[in-house]
């Protein structure tokens, strides 16, 4: 599988990869447990903070890493391992070690103790910063506080799940409209 | 402008067109105001009920009227109306109506009286069920009580959006990967 080569990429810009709605895969530790899940659910809610709020359902085990250790890494996959991404999405983490039944490679972060997934285009460090809407909502809001992010392609091509087993893949990205912003609304 | 025949359509499966995270376009109304907006800041919370949870900034006229009205309607643009979906994001309902700058044409719900878009993919009416983080996170969680969706083309061109005036464009969908999928998991 690809490693991507990536860069440090500002926290605040996180949003030009997940608002268009990507499916992501959450990678998560605690002591000697560690997990990974694919994530469908997920929102940007803030650029400064970079601010995620994401749906970890009360069954998933990641939930229990999460709410324990306070931190998880959002990494965002490409289509090129989209078999992967389904069935990290259909098995738990409580019968296996997700990392080495499918062959993914983690590596260090910088500020959180998770582990990143190498074979991923883009990987957000994030700090739970909110978890007051777990138990209604299943609701935890993150903020990314150091992003790592592939240059080549420019625009990765990502998994958009539709449910049923259905995907979208992303299509290309065009700047054809942005002559009808105003210059004070291209943030 | 095209305006799709729909059909009514179940609001559990509603997440089929949210999911893969799609601009969408959100009218709402009270009493004689009305107004449209460009959202780029969902994500769907759950099935049954169906709900969506949508970042509407207190800055927007359409926060008044959806705090006072309680409901809205969320509309899902195709590219072939990129140009106003801009241009509805660059404007205020403040000092136009929208409708009729845009030549949108506005049409009855069935559960809400915020106008539907006739010229819209679909159209999912929403009655605001949360609105206790309104406050703090500018976070509404609507449910959808009645959908409408077009049947032709099965799967929509859709517009993501990147920042900076970028839009990916939504690709093919595929069920390529349905068999790696457990089939309890086929939801």
């Amino acid at each position: 599988m690809k490693a991507y080569v990536k860069k440090d990429f500002p926290v605040s810009n996180v949003r030009r990869f997940i608002e268009p709605g990507p499916i992501v895969l959450v990678s998560s530790a605690y002591k000697d447990e560690r997990d990974i899940m694919t994530m469908g659910w997920h929102m940007v809610m803030e650029f400064e903070p970079s601010l995620i709020g994401c749906y970890i359902w009360d069954e998933h085990y990641t939930q229990h890493l999460v709410l324990n250790s306070r931190e998880c890494v959002i990494n965002l996959p490409t289509v090129d391992i989209a078999q992967t991404v389904v069935k990290i999405g259909n098995s738990t983490g409580r019968e296996i070690d997700k990392f080495s039944e499918f062959n993914l490679t983690p590596f260090k972060g910088k500020k959180v103790k998770a582990p990143l997934i190498k074979e991923c285009y883009a990987n957000f460090e994030c700090k739970l910063v909110d978890s007051s809407l777990v138990k209604k909502y299943n609701l935890f809001i993150f903020e990314v506080v150091k992003a790592h992010v592939a240059t080549v392609p420019k625009y990765p091509k990502t998994l958009h799940y539709r449910g049923e087993g259905l995907f979208m893949i992303s299509g290309p990205t065009t700047a054809k409209y942005k002559r009808y912003f105003k210059p004070e609304m291209l943030v």
